[in-house]
């Protein structure tokens, strides 16, 4: 909705309707045919194609809610034969209220879903058009404001569906196009059309996982897909056990929660007092989750243990040991370790195979943290990167990262069974009746931190139907590819610097870009003062001219770099071109 | 989509196709005039609604895919014009890699886009249509060995577009209907239009609550639906904290964070054994993710102690105040109180002004959990029974039960600033940066227990502004009446019996039926054992003729009984004759 550059594939305009920006798509070309031959028929989803169209350029060009209500009257679409009944849908006069359950609401609901629709599909195209700005960057307090009447404060009475469905429009034109083929911006990103169908699908069951009898296939879907992901992981015969949660941070804490159980289980029933003083150890460049399970579960932060890192970012495991040691020899109890598997920054690989030796000399609990780089499981050629994940106890694997599912899509693995269950269950009687006409161990419920649950397997499974795993294959090799073409573009090229030296193991490529005032100067602290506020600087620049977004921060004695990673399935080396051109053209005079 | 029953809606048929059941809607409607006048126009849209209402048919009566497949030669609406070049998209044929981002993909997105969204909306007007059967009942077996050809076994290669929208039919056909007018079963059901459509454009903008670079809409109308909701528990000036969170477990499991960082802020950093031995007090009714929490946050079981309830479900004072004075005579430190506002079988709510004073006298927190009562509040006629609820530290609210709201939407809200994040946050760099242009008190993502956050707020902005305060007022209102109404109905009706005396507080009516067998029969071991039967036997058979769902549990020493709960703004006076006499038609022979 952000563009400001014209659309990439017009064709020729609708001569009848000044208004009306030129056909971008098959729809526009049938009303403009519907025009041609006959205004009979077709008109109402005609109009509805072509009206909101319409709203949307208006809007583009600015206008209050007034004139952009008084636009509808110019649409030469509206003039509709009366025989036939179906008036142009008047929403101003049409409430909430209005529609299902209400008496006759069943057509005022289709044709609002229908508009809804419409805004939706139109926002779809646009995000795949690289002429589309990826945000349209506003501050806080202009938003707050309410800009050309967008108002986003809350009132008694009721607004007319007209209204909503401009909500609808202003909401998606203030925000950020995450599926951009130029928004690089998180490890979430782009927009996968089954997922996105697949989640529409959830919304519309609008069901909870906890219980069979009430989500029988979607509680169905999430035992299968989680007993492939553990064959893929590489447990005998995909046996353990597993659940979606609402995200990687929880999946992790359900790791800490679940060793905790798996060791001292009366902690449980007695708390945290009943168990000697727990370490959990984890990179200092893991997620920061990892702590705040540490803080939330009631070990304490002192009590996680931050491992030293290689110039590459994966954990050194003869640090590892020393602490294990140390920690004995102070008479706490190792318990727990986190290896990451594409760490957030660097994308590195922790040596899996390392620390579960040291997991089994021990006897601890070893975790792998995959949020990020699971998907790579995927992917024949760059799965070897997870070597020794089969050994883990519990893996976390957020298929909502590199594999393109849309958010949230995070599952916990856990290779023994039972330990779930065990460590959460409560038995609550008004869901989990023992007495119910089916096999109740289908019950999910008691497994969870949460009671209700949302379904995010849906979507999900659904791509993984319509891609296949080879579909996810070669996704993951394509992403990693095109970090691979940046990597080699830039690692050598005038003005930047590699943030660590070889190549990337997963999609991350960290890089300074030195404007040309810096560049010469000795390493200093004036020259690290500046080059700390270069990405900060391009960045908002960025985010101000909309054009492309692409994360930064610093990282232990670093200063801010931009930390790029590609898991869009809708880039190209195109974008990746644009980025650093961009970079270039917004940096050059810093 | 398991409809037995023809639609209750029909009109005249169309002529022209034997295998297309009669229309219920506009939309075959202007199927039936474009047939009537011309074949030229239109057809490429009105195909769509066609054969799927079409397959949905040959889905309904039966027959395997290929079957459903083949079925599709016998649309009159596919004999297309070739001028038009729209000759019926073969989806057998595309495959997701045909869809955006692909080259050329935008066509065929659109064209799957609208077809998904014509399964929908038909799977939405056949759910509010009491003639379709709630659900269509299978047993897990039946489903994982594969019923009609729905597999939902992954594979290897990917599945064609045309298979994953039967996939996405068979998804609906076997699921449950929650937003059937008939479905009782839950505190979440519902259907609601305006909430769906919101749900549909979160998906779409597909982007994470963590920052305001990222969600810069969402992100505000956070803050602004929580303030409104702080002003309407009666915090001064709407001031406070608060965040959505993944479901009430959740939120409380917040509420018990935030108690120990107020009074035991080093726990964070130490851990439990930082703090002496914590007590939290919730009544024997209230929800189980108090003790999830208490097992979860390392405070243990047993500490969480259970408090006695009045016959009603509420919690009595007296004997929180001598299990206060117990814990600290044992030399504990009672914590922290929560105070259920809508009990979840009972509907009960806890005297909050009572148990506030004893909070005071002791210092402990307060917690009010409204994940079901709070929706309460927004009618005058009712949040009298929430009285206190402005003196409670925090307060879980689910929008997504009482109100409404699709899942999942519960709000935690502190009353105190700063805690929440003070007990969070870890400042993960890579994320929140304190150098970006834009005032960072906006990213929220440091509050939070999680990493990314689902968007779970603009659904619920939209539904307000739709409905105003005084729709959500209406609808609890509403709720409570037909609710009150079966109470009248039931409480001298023959073979009933009422588990607590009077009428209900919530919308929860909780009763026994005792077939006639049962009925005169002296209160036994023999009788109690055989009514504590009844009512999974009555479930069981509802849920095999699909015709309503209505939740039972025990309680304490009582037997089985059922929990009527009325959200759901479809429900009528004659759903809840319909399921008396549903109960009475299965249960007389028990």
């Amino acid at each position: 909705m952000a563009a400001s550059a014209p659309s990439s594939s017009a064709a020729e305009p609708e001569p009848n309707s000044a208004y009306l920006r030129p056909p971008t798509s098959a729809y526009d070309s049938w009303c403009g045919v519907a025009h041609g031959c006959t205004r009979k028929l077709g008109m109402k989803i005609c109009g509805f194609l072509q009206k909101n169209n319409s709203l949307d350029e208006k809007s583009r060009i600015g206008g209050s809610f007034k004139e952009r209500q008084s636009s509808k009257n110019v649409l030469s679409c509206e003039n509709r034969d009366p025989r036939f009944g179906h008036t142009e849908t008047d929403f101003s006069n049409l409430f909430a209220r209005d529609l299902l359950p209400a008496k006759n609401g069943e057509e005022p609901t289709m044709q609002f879903l229908l508009e809804v629709v419409d805004i939706l599909t139109n926002y779809i195209r646009k995000t795949f058009d690289r002429s589309t700005k990826v945000l349209d960057f506003h501050h806080p307090h202009q938003l707050l404001e309410g800009i050309e009447g967008f108002n986003l404060e809350l009132s008694d009475q009721p607004e007319s569906l007209e209204q909503i469905l401009v909500d609808c429009r202003d909401t998606l034109k203030y925000g950020v196009r995450t599926g951009h083929p130029r928004f690089f911006n998180q490890l979430s990103s782009g927009l996968d059309i089954i997922g996105l169908a697949g989640e529409w699908l959830t919304s519309t069951a609008n069901t909870n996982m906890f219980t069979y009898e009430i989500a029988p296939v979607f509680v169905l879907m999430e035992q299968l897909t989680l007993k492939k992901m553990r064959e893929i992981v590489g447990w005998p015969g995909g046996e353990g056990d597993g659940i979606f949660s609402p995200g990687g941070a929880i999946s992790n804490m359900y790791s800490v929660m679940v060793a905790r159980y798996k060791y001292y289980p009366e902690v449980k029933t007695k708390g945290m007092s009943a168990a000697p003083r727990l370490i959990l150890f984890t990179s200092e460049h893991s997620h920061y989750s990892i702590k705040k399970a540490g803080a939330a579960l009631g070990f304490g932060v002192e009590n996680v243990i931050l491992l030293k890192c290689d110039e590459r970012g994966r954990v050194i495991p003869a640090d590892l040991e020393a602490k294990i040691i140390d920690a004995k020899q102070k008479g706490y109890v190792p318990l727990f370790v986190n290896a990451t598997a594409g760490s957030t920054v660097y994308g590195a690989f922790d040596p899996i195979n390392e620390i579960a030796d040291l997991c089994e000399k021990y006897n601890m609990w070893l975790h792998v943290d995959g949020a990020w780089g699971g998907g790579l499981l995927m992917s024949r050629k760059h799965r070897h990167k997870l070597s020794g994940i089969e050994r883990a106890n519990s893996v976390t694997w957020n298929p909502h990262k590199m594999m393109g599912v849309p958010l949230q899509c995070s599952a916990i693995l856990v290779r023994e069974k039972g330990l779930l269950q065990g460590c959460n269950q409560m038995c609550a009687g008004y869901l989990f009746q023992p007495d119910k006409q089916y096999d109740v161990t289908y019950d999910t419920g008691d497994k969870a931190i949460q009671c209700g649950r949302h379904v995010d397997i849906f979507k999900f499974w659904l791509m993984w139907k319509a891609k296949g795993t080879s579909g996810f294959e070669q996704h993951i090799n394509k992403c990693l590819e095109l970090s691979e073409y940046l990597y080699t573009k830039i690692k050598n090229r005038e003005g930047y610097e590699m943030v660590f030296q070889g190549e990337p193991q997963h999609t991350n490529v960290c890089f300074w870009y030195l404007p040309p005032s810096l560049r010469g100067m000795p390493d200093c602290p004036e020259r690290r003062e500046r080059l700390h506020k270069v990405a900060p600087k391009i960045k908002a620049m960025m985010m101000e001219s909309g054009t492309t977004m692409v994360g930064y921060q610093p990282q232990g004695d670093k200063v801010n770099f931009f930390r790029m990673v590609v898991s869009n399935p809708a880039a190209t080396k195109s974008d990746i071109d644009f980025l650093i051109e961009e970079i270039e053209r917004l940096g050059q005079d810093l």
